[in-house]
């Protein structure tokens, strides 16, 4: 039975001794007033700072980095002891070093360990550890920080080995962020949505409004939506595949792959899975919003009234077997489409993917994702149809919305058609060889 | 090479050394006849339970708790020796105390520890591991919990440290455990279901039927299921944030965090996760129901028979744009709540919770929680739209289903809106801070 | 700070020096011509190979297989050391003996551990380690296998212990494997899918054409597929059932759990899961082709002919309360059936597996399996209904597709009703007794 020891008796202190206690650890608590109270945990000692440092090797430090001046007078104490700082600050840098080397050079002579900081009070306590189970760890003492990963361990938690204690601001700034990697897909498609939906208002709403006075505003409820939403989610399909494409022209004008990408390419690079994911909601809106077009008053209304008008003329219309085709070809060519997007999803999984080796991985993201996008494009392509280009679909000299959707994804498509033309794909082959 | 003993050549003692000999431990059974046999696995030895027991320090007992007497008899031999108790029962709480302290009772002088029984033999001998590869250890000697621990991490197993032997109950009634959390979950929502069953076949099927001598009871098989669960939803959905919402208010109230909540909102919390995920299912059902409704039968006739009769009658309904954009936007509003709903549920994923930091996690679950209920809630307001409350729309004193659905929904939003204004929310805050 | 050896320069040994020094590790690389490039990660030492070599006992060989050769000559240096053999082939089984043995062979001394192949130099290096970040380890040496295994979990991989040296084959055929298990239900579905193309390219284009001239070719885009898929789901969604169903009546015959299956079963049982998802795939894609019918155009066309034609002639169709019924269970069905089976897919996911026991695994895979393959058959045959059989249905004396896919559900769902018989299902559980 282990003895581990933890300054401070405030909500993160008590807590971890309560998990530490049902993990059959000994505990003994530091307090400024060491007087046992009714909410520490059952089977904890309480001493004052420096009596309690003297039970264990191993010292726990629940305490604000506010108020940390008072280990400086424990130095002595302290020396060669086993320090873990599991404090985390209120904003993202807020001091110029890290709270842990901070604490390096208040008490010089002991082990400092980051680790800890990412877990929650309130989690340790009820047991429902939902979010990360994830403890980084790190220090520049590796038997120190060994023993903590063991502690670690022996929570149920798991141990991730960040390295030296320079990697403690990075694992400080870890609880304070928002998603992070999602910030540019977010920001991108809220410029995309808004573009487009001014630009969808002004063909659909205004100009209709302006030339015959017809009050349609409530397309803006699923009509405009079912514009932009697809829209976006090819746009964000064809920008995932991009970087790929530059990334290739780049080494082959390079001749070499060692040369490192601009920043924004190797950014853009590592935030296509997310650009990805978000493509994969937009679809999944278009799909809902398109399925249900059926049930909307609005569509239900306009059949009838057409219907009645050609009962009450006595005519019928001729079955055309080219629209037939091109109709059913551009909803069948859309539902593989998304269901292949919806492959890709499934496979971004983390337990998924752990379990696929690279080559699977890259086959399903890579060739399955290139057929996605030629699925989606051609999508759009025959639900164009004969109206693409038409100049009887411009509108104010504006051009339906999808075809400028199509921009994008064709250009990647035909680069990356040329990109696979044998001699082009040797030598690029050659240039990558050895990475996979 | 380490050797390990294996006490009794039944299916399970068969399956394990098969699996250990893969992993290159060297395996000696002890048996009562100790006659080699076809069915044990190539490579072990076997002896009579003494003799086994000295080629090894760890031993396996891999025989049923009625069975366990002969092993007083090898007291002396087994003193100091490690021994894992690997055994279920068929019942939970069959005995009053658990297998392994049995066997610590009988065994005075060996070091118990718990550990594979959460595993099946026919798993561990096909290799199709898909189940829980969790395995929950527990023992009072730490030295020889980490010696079974390393076993377990060999076979390609997780570990979990339980704690002490005390913990040996709970692992064991763990096996025959059948979803525990979801049993509140799932006799709420059947208590639900059957009441609003009875509600809607009595004002839609019962009502028409004396009145009107209508027999539409082919309205069980859709309509009446999609009123039900969408509002099954709606309520399930209400209910998960409910409990915080009542937490805040004896917080408030009490000044204090410290104070336990009773035993009933703890287990209601606890089964927040679930009780979202149930309502999950459920609003997926609506949503369902609702796409298939023009492909029906009784809806083609209906809407043929219309257009027809106003053909003859040579009327045409005005178009009405207040009627457009009631009917467009309770549907995109019911889309957009359904597609956050979804976002909840990959989130509730194991391995996508457990990529996310708190306030990620925390983030979506709360606000984005919030957000869904809002939209759902204002989905089934609009949808009520014109008739919500008139009398017209009542029907022997019962109003719409709906429109009981929305009691509980518009409370919490209500209470939630008053617990969020700024000098209540900064009395809560106060209260509850250092809990993440 | 441990120090670890790494020969070779080349991209893997860089990717994995550059991940380790970042995990605190200190690395001196061999080379052939040993001078510092800019390529070489900051903070790495370079020498000769047999300099290097006596820097550390660890040596990671990150070098082809067939360059192996210089290390003979290194045999009296590299005694007694570590070498950790990394290398993949080009092929599936490329030389008789694995890469790892051969070294075994070239450098008779050493301890040789398997170990890292599965990760790719570009996701070392980049940090994007999306896909399996298992490694799995082998060796005939624990002690050195364990040091090993300690450094993949430094570097925040996850060790899989495979065994002895023997294993290296397999871990070097992994790397190139693609998706092995998916193999037998891919063609599977390939030649049920073919199959019922052409039976249904028959029945419904040809013989229309052929009798009356029709050119309906159009539904090869929607209609066609829309009874190939939905086919294929129920039919390989049976056959997920099937195997357990034989191998039941083989151990009911034998008597015996303890003869091995024959291999074709033994496989078959194995790739069920996949059997499963590929059957949820074309289910989901049924039921989108199923959704998107009201959108048709032929369909609208259909219904506003058949309404005008009605309208022209003043006659209107009456209500049929058994069709309402009929029509409305059969969707029913086909709703509830899609739900529990996208509720297998998602305890399939390993995340989710990985938190329920063997008992709630099973009771969902095989009780709610069962009950979807009943759901699934019963809304074939109800939508077969009073059609079902008819001789009026016959086409050149083929019946419809879903006639013949309805003979292995029937024929797995009367077996297995025959099975659980009270009588025979004690005998057979006796037989099974001691399997989980
Ligand atoms: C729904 C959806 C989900 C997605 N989920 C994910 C996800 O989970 N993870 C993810 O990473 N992406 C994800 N993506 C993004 C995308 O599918 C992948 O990034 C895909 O691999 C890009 O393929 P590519 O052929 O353009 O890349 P590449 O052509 O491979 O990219 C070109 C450059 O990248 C380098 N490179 C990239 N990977 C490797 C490698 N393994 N070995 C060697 N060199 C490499 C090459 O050197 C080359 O310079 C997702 C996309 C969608 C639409
Ligand atoms: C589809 C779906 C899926 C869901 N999946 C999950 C899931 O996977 N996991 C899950 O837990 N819930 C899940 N839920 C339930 C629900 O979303 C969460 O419980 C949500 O966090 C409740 O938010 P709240 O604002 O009401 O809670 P709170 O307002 O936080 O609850 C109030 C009380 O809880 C305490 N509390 C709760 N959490 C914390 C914390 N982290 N730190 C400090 N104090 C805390 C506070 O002290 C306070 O007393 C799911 C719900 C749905 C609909
Ligand atoms: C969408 C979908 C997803 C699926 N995902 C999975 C999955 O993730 N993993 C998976 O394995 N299958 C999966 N399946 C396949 C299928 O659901 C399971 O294989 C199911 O358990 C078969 O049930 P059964 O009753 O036919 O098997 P059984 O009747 O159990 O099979 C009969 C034989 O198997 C032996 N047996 C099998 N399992 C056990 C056990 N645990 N203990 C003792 N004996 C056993 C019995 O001895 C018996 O001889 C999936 C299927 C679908 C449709
Ligand atoms: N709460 C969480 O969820 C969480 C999560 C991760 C990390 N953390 C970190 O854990 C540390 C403690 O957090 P907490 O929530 O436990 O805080 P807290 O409840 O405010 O407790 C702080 C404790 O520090 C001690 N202390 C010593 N000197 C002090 C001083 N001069 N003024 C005030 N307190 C002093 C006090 O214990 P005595 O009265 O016994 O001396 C006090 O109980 C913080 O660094 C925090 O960042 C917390
Ligand atoms: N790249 C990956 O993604 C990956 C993944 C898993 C496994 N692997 C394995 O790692 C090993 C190395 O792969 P790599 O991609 O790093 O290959 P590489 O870039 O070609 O490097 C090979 C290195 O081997 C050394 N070498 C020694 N003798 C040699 C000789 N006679 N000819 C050529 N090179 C010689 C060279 O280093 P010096 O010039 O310094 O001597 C050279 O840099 C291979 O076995 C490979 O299977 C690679
Ligand atoms: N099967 C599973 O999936 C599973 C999973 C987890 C835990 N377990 C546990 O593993 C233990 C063994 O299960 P099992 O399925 O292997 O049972 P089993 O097939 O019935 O084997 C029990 C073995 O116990 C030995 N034994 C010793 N004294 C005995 C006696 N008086 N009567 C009968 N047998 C005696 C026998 O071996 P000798 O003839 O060689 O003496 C016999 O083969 C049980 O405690 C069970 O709860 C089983
Ligand atoms: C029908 C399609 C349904 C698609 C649903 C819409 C999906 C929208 C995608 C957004 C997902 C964002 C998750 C955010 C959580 C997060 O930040 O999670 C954060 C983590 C880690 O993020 P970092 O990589 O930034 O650290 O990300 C993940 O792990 C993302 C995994 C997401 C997987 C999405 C899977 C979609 C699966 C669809 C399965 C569906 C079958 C449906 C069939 C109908
Ligand atoms: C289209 C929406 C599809 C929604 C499908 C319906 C979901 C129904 C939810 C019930 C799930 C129950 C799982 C039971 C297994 C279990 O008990 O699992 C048990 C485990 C552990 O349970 P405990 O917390 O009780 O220990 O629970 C889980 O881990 C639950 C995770 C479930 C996650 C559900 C995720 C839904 C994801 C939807 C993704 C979809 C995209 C779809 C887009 C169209
Ligand atoms: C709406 C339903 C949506 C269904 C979507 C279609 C699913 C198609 C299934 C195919 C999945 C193949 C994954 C291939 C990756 C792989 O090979 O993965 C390989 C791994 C490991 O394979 P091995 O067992 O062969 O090693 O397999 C898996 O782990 C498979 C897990 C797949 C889980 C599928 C889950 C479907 C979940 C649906 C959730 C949805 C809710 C949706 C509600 C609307
Ligand atoms: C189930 C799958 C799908 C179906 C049934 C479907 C159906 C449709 C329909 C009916 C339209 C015409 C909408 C209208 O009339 O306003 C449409 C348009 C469109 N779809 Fe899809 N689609 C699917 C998937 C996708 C996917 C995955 C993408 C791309 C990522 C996509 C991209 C588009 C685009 C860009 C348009 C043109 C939008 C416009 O300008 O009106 N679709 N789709
Ligand atoms: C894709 C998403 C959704 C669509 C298209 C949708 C559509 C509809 C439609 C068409 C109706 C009217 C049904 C009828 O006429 O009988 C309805 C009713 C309703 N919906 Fe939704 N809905 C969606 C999501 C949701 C969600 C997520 C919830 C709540 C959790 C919800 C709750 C309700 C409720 C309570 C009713 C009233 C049921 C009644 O009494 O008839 N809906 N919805
Ligand atoms: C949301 C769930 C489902 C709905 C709404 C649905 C609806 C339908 C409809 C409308 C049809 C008639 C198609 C036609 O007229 O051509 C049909 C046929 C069929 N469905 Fe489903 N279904 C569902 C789920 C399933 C599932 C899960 C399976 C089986 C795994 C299945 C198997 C079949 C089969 C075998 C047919 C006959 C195909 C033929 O020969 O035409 N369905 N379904």
């Amino acid at each position: 039975q282990e003895t581990v020891c933890i300054f401070g008796t405030g909500d993160f202190g008590r807590s971890l001794a309560f998990k530490m206690l049902q993990c059959n650890y000994s505990i003994v608590f530091g307090s400024r007033n060491p007087q046992k109270s009714s909410l520490l945990p059952h089977g904890a000692e309480i001493f004052s700072y420096s009596e309690a440092a003297q039970k264990s090797d191993i010292i726990i430090i629940a305490v604000h980095r506010e108020h940390y001046d008072f280990l400086k007078e424990l130095t002595e104490v302290l020396k060669g002891k086993i320090l873990v700082d599991i404090s985390n600050n209120l904003k993202i840098n807020q001091y110029p070093e890290s709270n842990a080397e901070y604490l390096a050079h208040l008490v010089p002579g002991a082990h400092i360990v980051k680790a800890f900081n990412t877990i929650s009070a309130w989690a340790l306590q009820s047991g429902t550890l939902d979010a990360s189970r994830q403890v980084f760890v790190c220090g520049n003492d590796s038997h120190a920080k060994q023993r903590v990963m063991d502690i670690v361990r022996t929570l149920g938690l798991t141990p991730l080995d960040q390295g030296s204690l320079m990697a403690a601001k990075e694992i400080e700034n870890y609880p304070l962020q928002l998603f992070p990697m999602w910030k540019f897909p977010f920001y991108l498609s809220a410029i995309l949505c808004v573009f487009f939906f001014f630009y969808c208002v002004i063909r659909d709403i205004i100009y209709p409004y302006v030339n015959s006075k017809k009050d349609i505003t409530f397309r803006l409820a699923i009509s405009i939506p079912n514009r932009i939403f697809p829209i976006a989610a090819l746009t964000l399909l064809a920008l995932v595949y991009l970087p790929g494409v530059i990334a290739a022209i780049l080494q082959l004008y390079r001749g070499t792959k060692y040369r490192r990408f601009p920043d924004w390419l190797d950014h853009w690079m590592l935030c296509r899975k997310q650009l990805g994911l978000v493509a994969l909601g937009f679809a999944f809106l278009h799909v809902l919003y398109t399925l249900v077009i059926p049930i909307r008053y609005y569509v239900r209304w306009t059949l009838k009234n057409r219907t009645i008008t050609q009962a009450t003329a006595k005519t019928q219309d001729l079955f055309s077997t080219s629209t037939a085709w091109l109709s059913d070809s551009y909803v069948a060519l859309g539902i593989l489409g998304f269901f292949l997007f919806v492959l890709l999803g499934i496979t971004s999984l983390p337990s998924v993917s752990n379990m696929v080796n690279w080559r699977e991985f890259r086959f399903v993201q890579s060739k399955l994702g290139y057929l996605t996008l030629i699925l989606c494009t051609a999508h759009t392509l025959v639900y164009g149809g004969k109206r693409f280009l038409s100049p009887a679909s411009l509108i104010w000299y504006l051009p339906s919305a999808y075809v400028i959707a199509l921009i994008i994804p064709c250009t990647v498509l035909v680069i990356k058609f040329i990109l696979i033309l044998p001699c082009i794909d040797k030598t690029l082959t050659r240039i990558r060889q050895g990475w996979e």
